[in-house]
This record gives structure tokens, sequence and C-alpha cells, in this order.
């Protein structure tokens, strides 16, 4: 690892702490960073079949393996040939399959394989992340987050501001993207540097009867038959660096790439997984638990039910509609499962219970010792009362903040009308996400929403909103709703009329639901929008002051959680001993698991594989479960090649192991002990939803696609040998 | 058996052949009648576990063991002690616990236990019937077909009148119910004689929590934890006869009952389970199961459906509909998801195929031999042809079939109109079904549609099945509906507009929505009826003329069956060697299987036991998860008394085997070896929704309440000592 921060005496401390291995891991439990596989234990990895070292990993001299794991559109994906070639889920590049597909030539009915390199499909909007550096710099950012003094909310601010400066500096150089992440909120800064590959190309993606072969029924769920995987190449400049889409590019050549696997994996095996996961809970205190398990997630399960009810009537009237929709309920309904998905998991883990018992005997520990008492006073007490006092606007505000999530019309409004006002400061004062770097994304976000434009089913969800608004409690109003929807407060009115009227008014007079309009906005001045008198605009800018306010309260709290989370981090590190990892926070990071099946509840056994015969079992010829005919076909006549697992007498197709994984895992490449790909990441188990908030050993789950069946694909059905030799695969031995 | 009709030479080949074991039976398969017993392998029996012979199971001397299982209203159930205490399913008495249940005192979320025999609740409409007679009829209904000559529709009459008159005789003696039943087809036709017991009461109900918990979620679903149990009592009068409910009525002294066992069972042990299964289609010919396949269950799931679409979104806008349209919504849910299971099982157990192949070896095996040739000669294909006629107006059948399926009052039009036509004929003369016997069952039907009544959600699906009628091919129209709805056939009609207007007309001006209205219009003359003019009995009428031309189809065709499937049964019995039974036909029937567990699908294996600690993980305190709170708190501390299985350390609440079973087995006793009763049968898993097509030894599995449950119910949660001293339980062992 390259640190060109010297540790401060802090970081040094807590490198010790961190390396203080006191107990064995008992468990496949953790997201580790790359600096801290030194101080796994390694010993017994050697034993469970782990064939290499730490420094084989990662190290500062040559890179080391986890160098061929990239970051592909908020995915994960590896490098599998020196020329550039990337694997990562049939998910992952489903945007530039669809950008190709044409009414005659429906690339995702059909899936593609590009014939040669000429014939790679480029893919406009993607961008591939490749890392080359990760730093330390706890020492600058916390530097300036103690000279704002006690005022949470400027702590917040100079943390951000810090960060800014630190990403502009870092991406001065061209073809650079960078980020500064923290670990347990604020223990450690790392600013990561990545070379940012713009011209990405299509080279095989499966038909969506294989890549997404289940579809929504599976989704979350086990057994699994999906061929989630696709390839697509890196391209650069012949110079070598970044460059936007041009013929005369070359594949770029990465430092390291994984040889795949022909052998697969067996139940048992060790399997390391690598990628970018983005969010998990491990460390919440058991008031924020609650918060999530008895609000959070029944408020959203509500809300979102009902939105998808709305939008599915709309749907089932207008078959347009339903088209348009589509993408949104898919979404909403992912949001709903997910919620569902975290109540039953955090109850059946009992993650709330036992959080409590941990806190419990965690203040008679820091009472029992007065070294102890005198450095963690307070820490715990002080977190509940940043929880507790979140409770005072939180109705108000998780309205509020859905509000550009009622559709594209609100969505854009709140863009444009902040990016309008953000335009007003210098580049580094701007907030976060609205500055010169976030054009093209933003811009880029305005365009998609056209094709989930349905105005008159979205109005519906905004009025819902609107709706729910006008029944807040007293202390947490929405004044600019009040006042917009005055007449529906009067004695005896008819609320629901009321609302529909103004919402209808809204759309009516919109420009915000043609394109052209909303990239025209969007390039305007505030004074110009603000005078052009768009009612939605007007609705963006009426609620904006209080969105600000809320934006500063929810920066407050940051503050507040950027002061004690890092000794709440101290104190449970110094507390349990030995290896701790931090939560994941959309960094590199590596798990190890065992390949196993798993009890979801009483009665029921789940083995960890599925074959080709599962899959056909399941093959109705109606979606989601209409496999392509060439697969039915060769899969039917037992044509496996050489990749079939000789006691499943069939080839393997899905895989489960209790690796540590979460969303940004999707595409994570699946190492043997040896470094060899047996698999991409592509889902959980429904049961290890929740595991964002603990890892279970009985449910803790996830899903991957068998390095066997990409290949018996490539081999069997699509027959592209050309890729087959590219990724190492010869004909086989006569 | 007690058989007065001498058998004929027929039926004595027929027993010949039935007796012909050629092969020990290779499978738990089989629906067996208990004179068709004495052929089974009794030797392998005994080795699994039977300690019984034929004779203790049925016998014409004492009656034998089978005695004990009785119907009760359309399920099945057994006498379990002398003084007349039946046990079935919690679901199979849910009217009589709903008809005690008031505001104040919900006896459905209660449960019931009567604390002493005058507690006891009489259950107004629940009729037991006690099988004492089985008298082969074969000869007499023979002759009367035969007598009709060569029209298919007048042998159909003819039959019918045969077994009204073989009926009425059997009836003649008060507190009676009898029916004439056909095996195969018209192979044997036998008159069932059953004591009617007119006065039951309810005895010990669960909770609704219990008795239902998993409700629709678990519905045809494994691993399953419902305790669907309840104990009633048949009382007559203090002479011994049946009578109406008086409180001088006595207990009734069943001369068989079943002892409960208080050890369980094991997986891989043998059990017996006897009961009233309703329809298995196990010797369908080829082009009838494609029918099935390919058009039946696929209309079915279509129309169903969008019922349930129209009814659920009445619902969602009104709180009162919601509760009304439920009972019809779970109704149409459940023959959706049978639809849909037929269509998954049929496909996934190869049955159309198989069943082709089996055509194909039957034919060379008829060509085979001449005297075979000309035994069997065109049986196969005339019955190919009575199918394939069939299609010719089977759109429009359809559509006829479902009118009176579209609300309580084309339900009620349908039925009064019928029952004022059918009284001007003597009672032999009358349509089965329309008789004076059938006179309070109609009734009582009328008066139940009152809770389901829902006027303005109903008319929507009348109306639904309107607009498909009008869309009907040109040589199935319905021309009752073509003249009503004139206007919609016009060109440039809005058809739906037409169509919802004629149906508010109808709805506007019926009196069926009211009760006394149904009730006084049954009881009126056609005549009168007819001059009423009210607009839902005349759109009744005017679809009477091509329902009754339907119901001519339907005899046409049930005449030729009867014709040909005695020959075809004889074909199939020649040709299979060995025991075969007959379908199921709603008759006294055992099954012998064995408890264990199965493979739903790749990967997933299923154990055949359940227990306390699955049911406590499911529990969420909302429906249909809502055990009471003396069960979760009684379970929560392991107070299993004596009923624990020590290797699963809890008491067993369900389990599987795999008995061949169908509907009318709810509330079957499931005996051990010993002819103990160790649980009650109470629904099949989804995987064998088809089974009734081909029992399969891979996914033929049944579902049941363990014995032990039910004994820590009653005795840990409800503490009913007199009910488990009268069950022969006594105090435990000191």
């Amino acid at each position: 690892m390259i640190m060109t921060d010297r540790p401060t005496g802090f970081a040094l401390a807590l490198g010790l702490l961190l390396l203080a291995a006191a107990a064995p891991a008992a468990s496949d439990e953790g997201i580790w960073p790359p600096d801290q596989l030194g101080a796994l234990d390694w010993p017994a990895l050697k034993e469970r079949g782990l064939a290499l070292g730490p420094a084989d990993l990662w190290n500062d001299a040559d890179g080391g393996l986890l160098r061929a794991v990239v970051n592909l559109e908020g995915c994960s994906a590896a490098f599998v040939s020196p020329d550039g070639l990337i694997a990562s889920n049939h998910h992952c590049v489903y945007a530039a399959i669809q950008e190709h597909a044409t009414a005659e030539r429906n690339l995702i009915d059909l899936g593609y394989t590009a014939g040669s390199r000429a014939a790679e499909l480029p893919a406009k909007n993607a961008r591939v992340l490749v890392l080359e550096r990760i730093e330390d710099v706890t020492s600058k950012v916390k530097a300036a987050a103690d000279s704002a003094g006690a005022d949470d909310l400027a702590r917040t601010r100079a943390i951000e501001r810090a960060s800014k400066e630190l990403v502009a500096a870092c991406e001065q150089e061209p073809g650079y993207r960078c980020s500064v992440g923290s670990d347990w909120g604020g223990l450690r800064y790392r600013l990561h540097r990545s070379r940012e590959i713009r011209d990405v190309r299509l080279v095989y993606a499966p038909p969506d009867g294989v890549g997404e072969y289940g579809g929504e029924v599976d989704n979350w769920m086990w057994p699994r038959h999906t061929g989630d995987f696709a390839f697509v190449r890196a391209y650069v400049a012949p110079d070598g660096r970044p460059a936007p889409f041009a013929a005369a590019n070359v594949p770029y050549r990465p430092k390291r790439w994984f040889a795949l696997s022909a052998s697969g994996v067996r139940p048992g095996d060790l399997v390391l997984i690598a990628g970018y996961p983005g969010r998990t809970q491990r460390y919440l205190p058991a008031v924020a638990v609650e918060r999530d398990l008895t609000w959070w997630y029944p408020r959203r399960e509500e809300v979102f039910g009902d939105w998808i009810a709305i939008l599915e009537a709309a749907a089932a009237a207008n078959p347009e509609t339903a088209v348009r929709v589509a993408g949104t309920v898919k979404s909403l309904a992912n949001g709903h499962k997910n919620a569902e998905g975290m109540i039953a998991g955090i109850t059946r883990n009992g993650v709330l219970p036992r959080r409590r018992a941990e806190e419990a005997e965690l203040r008679a520990w820091i009472a029992a010792d007065p070294a102890r008492a005198a450095r963690f006073a307070g820490v715990l007490d002080e977190l509940d009362a940043v929880y507790t006092r979140e409770r005072a606007m939180r109705e108000k505000d998780f309205l509020l903040r859905l509000f550009p999530r009622t559709g594209v019309v609100p969505a854009a409004a709140t863009t444009i009308t902040r990016w309008t006002r953000e335009q007003a400061s210098p580049d580094l004062e701007r907030e976060p996400g609205y500055q010169e770097r976030d054009r093209a994304r933003l811009l880029a976000a305005l365009e998609r929403g056209q094709q989930d434009l349905a105005p008159a089913a979205e109005r519906q969800v905004l009025a819902d909103l609107l709706r729910r608004a006008l029944e807040l409690p007293p202390d947490q109003r929405i004044v600019a709703v009040d006042r917009l929807l005055a007449p529906a407060l009067e004695p005896g009115a008819d609320r629901a009329a009321v609302v529909a009227a103004f919402t209808e008014r809204i759309y009516a007079g919109t420009k915000l639901t043609d394109l052209a309009s909303r990239v025209a906005m969007f390039g305007t001045s505030r004074r110009m929008l603000a005078a052009g008198g768009d009612p939605a605009i007007g609705l963006a800018l009426a609620l904006e002051p209080e969105r600000l306010e809320m934006e500063a309260r929810d920066k407050a709290r940051d503050g507040a959680l950027a002061r004690l989370r890092p000794k709440h981090a101290e104190l449970l590190i110094a507390w349990r001993g030995g290896r701790v990892y931090p939560d994941a926070n959309g960094t590199l990071r590596v798990a190890f698991g065992t390949v196993r099946g798993y009890s979801p509840r009483e009665a029921v056994t789940m083995a960890p594989q599925t074959t080709l015969a599962g899959l056909l079992a399941k093959h109705t010829g109606k979606a989601p479960f209409d496999a392509p005919a060439a697969l039915v076909e060769t899969a039917g006549r037992k044509d496996f090649g050489r990749w079939a697992q000789a006691d499943l007498a069939s080839v393997p197709v899905n895989f489960l192991s209790d690796s540590d994984t979460t969303g940004g895992n999707s595409g994570s490449p699946v190492l043997n002990g040896k470094g060899e790909l047996v698999g991409l990441n592509f889902d959980r188990v429904f049961e290890n939803v929740a595991g964002d908030y603990g890892w279970s050993p009985l449910y803790s789950r996830n899903v991957m696609v068998d390095v066997r069946f990409v290949l018996w694909m490539l081999d069997r059905v699509a027959g592209a040998s050309p890729l087959l030799a590219e990724l190492g695969i010869g004909p086989p031995a006569p």
C-alpha cells in the first residue's frame, strides 16, 4: 500500500490496535481493507487452502492481485486478460446493452458476442475506475475538522471543504477520479485515486433470458439459476492515457488480471471476494438500530407500497404508461422488498436486543476502570442523544427527502434549482455533488429521466406525498406546502381534491416533461430560472429553504457523529480486542468465505450449488423463465463440454458462500485459494438483506455465478472461441 | 362390506381382475375403496409396520375401524371417543365458530373450549354423515342406462333417473342420506347410505392464530406450522335417532372410534389416511389432459386473475367492500393458485407426454392380439372424439358456466330461476340438485350470500364476463348477450360503456341484493317470477335457454363417457395388471403412505417435520403469523409437557407423508400401523396440486397436524383436562 502521508501518533496507535490479534477470526465475518490484510490469521487461512500471502494480494512494490479489481459504474468488476478485458455482472452493463438495442436487433433479448475487436460496442456513459493509490489523509482532514471548533455544522463543512480540496488536487492531472472515504465515521480518512477509463466497450453479453433469468421472481432468492455475467473491455488513447471513445484507442493494459479456473469450486472450498461494497451498519448504536427497525424501514415499506400501487394501477390502465413506469416500479419494489427483508432479518437475527446487551456490557466495562471511564466518558450517551435529536423533525425530513423521488419532474426541478443556486459560488464552495466535476453526471441523469416519464402517473405520486405532508404533526409542518395548499387546510375542505387540482396545475404548466427544456433550464441562471415561472420549478424553489434547513440539520448531525464515532470506534476496538474491520464505505475490500448452503428456516435445507438441470426445470418459455432456445437445446442434450461437475452430473450455474458482502459487491470477482477466478458475485439471499447490520453464520450467504457456467456458455452455446482463447482457455486436450 | 346386490358375472370378472395382484404395489400410490383392501400386499404392509389386517379396517360383521371415519360438510373427520366426539380440521368447522362469534366475544380470534357438555355450541348447518352401508347397484343403473339405447343424452338422463330412484328409496327411512357414486366413470355404481346427524356441537376450536396460522401465505406451502384441528360432538335424540338440535339430545354412540397415540410419528413411519377424497383424474385420456393443461387451467388463471384485480381494486377503494369481497377473493385466489399449480405440476411431472406414450403403447398392445383388438376396438378413438367435440362450444360454455360465479346476484338469479322452473315437475323428474331434498341447502346458500354482497364491485365482474362474451368467435356467440347488448355490436360502439351502463341498470333495478327478496322469489312461482320484471332475474331467464343447451351438451358428453369409460377402465386394468384403484369420487377411501420429506426443486431439501421452534420463528404478531400470547409464552419457556420429540427437542407441529390424497381429505384421520390416530390431514404441498392427474413419488406430499401438537395445545395451553380425559389421555405418570 502506498502511503504518502506519515502516520500520526494516533494512526500508529490505531495500527497497533488493529494488529492486536487477540483471538483468531472465529468466522467468515469481515470486509477487510487492503491495508488490514496483514493482520489476519494467515496460518489459519493457509490451512483452509489459501496459497497466497497478504503481499500477493496487495503491496506497494508491484501492486498485488487486488489491483485487478475495478469499479464499474458503482459495481465491482475484474480484469481477466492483459488486453483490458473485464468481467462483471450482466446487470452492471445493462445500460450499455440497452443503448445498442433496436427494435430490429434487440440486443437485450439476443445478447451480444463481438466477433472481433472492431465489433466491440462503445458504452457511452460507462466508466471504469482502476484504483492506483490509497493515501492516508486523516491528519489533514482531522486538522480541518478540529479548526471548526465546537459547532457541529461548521465541522461537517470543514470536513467537506478539506475533502473537496484533496480531491481537486488529486484530480488536477487529467484522467483521474479521486474520493475521500472515512473509516469508522472519521477515525481514519483515506484518499482513493483511480484512473478513470472512459472508453468502455461491450464484448459479450448473454441474452436477457440468461443474464436476468428468474427476474424479479428470483431476485434475492435461492436456489438461483441466473447467468448474471458479461464482458467489457477498457480502451485508452494510444499514449496509454484515458480518453473518450475514439476509433484509434487501444486496449488498456492492466498491471494485474485474474486467470480463470476451469475447475470451479466444491462445497467447503475457501473463496475470496474482492470489490467495492457500499455501506454496512455493523457498529450502529442500539438507538439507531431501533430507529431503522421500528421507523425507517416500516415508513419506507408503507410509502413505497402505496406508490407501487398507484403506479401499477396507472400501468394496468395504459400499456404505454406500463412501459414508462416499469423502471420506477422496479426500483420502488426493490426498496420495498429490501425494507421487508430488513425488518424480518433484523428481528430474526436479534440485532436490537444483542446491540442493547452489548451496550450494557460496554457501559459496565467502561465504568469498571477509571482510565477507561475518563477516556470514554459520555460517548455512548452523546451518541444516543444525537440519534434521539433526529426524531424531532424526522417525519418532515422523511417527506422532504422523498420529494425528488416522486417522479422525473420533481427530480429534475430539484436538481436544476440546486445546480443553478450552487453556480453562484466558486467551485470549491459548492455543495458536494454540485461541483463542475458533477456536471456530466447530472446531465446524464436529466437525460435518462426521459424514458421513465409518465406525467399522469407520477402526478399522483406527488399528490400522495403532498397529502402526507398535510397530515404532518403541528411541530413538523412543511411551511411551503401549508402555504401552497392553504385551501386544503380550511375546515371541511376536500383535501384530496385540492391536492389533485394543485398537482394537475403543476403538470399542465411545467416544461420539465420536455428533455430539451430540462437541459436548457439546467444551463440557465438562477435569476432566469426563477423568472421563467415554471410551476414545477416554482414548487422546488418553494421547498428549497426547508430542504436547506434539513441539510443543515443533517450536516450538524454528521458533524456530531464525526466527533463521536471515532471515539466510539476506539472504544469498540479496545473492548472487542482482536481484528476489527471498518464498515463498508464504497472502497476496496476483501472478504474470505466458504462455499456452503444454509437453512433459511426450520425443515428447509439449501444446497450451495445449482446446475443446468435446475435451470431447465424452471424454464417455462415465459419471462422471467424464458431461457434462449440454444441454451435449452444444448443443456437438454447434455452437451456439457469440459464444464460439468462429476458429482452433480451437470454444469454448475450458481453457488453460495458465507462471504461477507453487500450492495456494491455486484460483479465482484470470486477467487479460489490460488487467486484464480471461480465466479462472479451478483446477489445475496433474502435472509441476508439484514446482514448489513451484522454478519450471521446462519443466514449470511451471497450468490455467485459459477465460472464453469460462464465458460460453458462461451464454449458450447455462444461458440465464442476467440474470447475463450483470450481468457486462456484453449481447445480441449485431444 | 355389506353387498345386498348379487354380483353380476361382469362384476365377478372385475373382482378377479382387481384381485389379480400381478405385481406388488411399487409405491404409496392409491386411494383404495374398502372393498379392494383385501387385494393389497398385506405381507409387505406388515413388514412396514402395519399391525392390522384388512378385516380390522372394514368388514361386514362388526364393521371395522374405518366405520369411525365420517363426512363432515364435505370434509373428512373421525370419531375419537365413545361419546360421539369428532376430530377434524379447524377450517372444516370454521362456519360453526363464525356462527357464535360476536364483536364482544370473537370466538374466531379467541378459539373456544367448552367447559362442560352443556357449554358445547350447536352448529346450525353442520351435518355429519356416518357411513353405514355400501351397496353395489351396478346392475340396476347399467340396466337403466342400456335401456336408453344409442342416445347419449338419454343415457345420462336414464342414469340420473335410476340414481334418483335408488336415493329416494334409500332415504325413505328418515335420518339417512344416500348417494350413488360411480367408479371408473360407470364400471361400477355403488349406493352409499349414511346416517345423517344434524345436531353437531362445537367442543373445542383453537384460536384463529393457531388454526389458520400462516393463512393464505402458507396455504399449499411447506414448511407449515398450522394447528388446523378442532373437535365437535355428534348428538342424537334420546332414542338414538338423528334429530335437529334439542337440549334433550344425547351424545351419539358410534360403533367405532380411534384411540389417540401419544407417541406420534417419526420419519419413515407407515401411516394410513382414511377419508372422503373428492375427485382425481388419474385415467384421463391424453386429449383431455391436454385440454386441461393448455386451455382449461390457463383460461381460469386468466379470468380469475382479472376478477381478483377488479375486486381488489374495489376493496382498496372502500374498507367495507374489502370485508365483503374478502371471501370471494379468497375463493378466486385459491382457484387461481390451483390453476397455476396445475399448469406447473402437470408440466413438471410430464403427465401429458407420459399419457401420450402410454396411449401409443396401449394401442400397440390392443393391436397385437386379435381378441383384444375385437374387445377394445375403437374405445380410445371414440374417447378422443368425445373430448374433441367439446371444443366446438367450449369458449361459450366456459362463460355461460361462470355466469353464476360473477357475484351474489347472478348466483341467486340462476338458482331462483332454475328452482322455480324445476318446481313444475314431479320431484323424481327434476334436475339433480333441485329436488326437494336440496331445498334447505339452496336456501342456506341464498342466505350465506348476504355476507359476500358488494353490488358495485360484483357489477364490474359481471361486466367483465359480458365483455368477454362480446368477443366470442362467430360460431360460439351467446345469442342472449348479443340481443341484450346489441348497441355494443354496432360499428364504432364503445363496448365498455354499453356494458357498464347495462350492468348498472341491472344492479340499480334488482331486488336480489335484499335477502328477504331472494328468499321470497325462491318461494314464488315461475310465472310470478317472470312477471316481477326484476332485471337480474330477466338476465338469468334470457341466458337460461342457452344454459339448458349447454347442460344438454354436457349430459350428452357424459352419456358418451358413461358408455366408453367403463370399457376404457377394463382396458387399462387388463393392460396394467395388478392392483388398480378407481379415481376418487367423494366416497370412503384409504391411502397408505410413509412419513417423508422431499425436494421441491434443485438444491432444496424439505424435512418432514416442523416444531414449535419453527412456529415461534414465524411469529411476527401480525396476521397471518399472529400466534396467541398463551401459545407463544408456553412454547417460549419450552413447557413441552409429555409432547416433545427428543431428537427435535421440541413439540412437532406438522408433518408430511407421501400418502395419496386430494381435496375432501381435509380432516382425514391419520393412523399409525396400530390404527391409532397420529394426526389430521389438512393440506397438500403446492408441488402436489397436480397430483390429481397422477401420484408422484417425488412431489406427492400431504400436510398433517401432529397429534402431539393437538395434545400439547389441550394440555399445556388450553388446560382442557376433561377433553384430554375423554380422549383417554390421563394425567402424566408421577
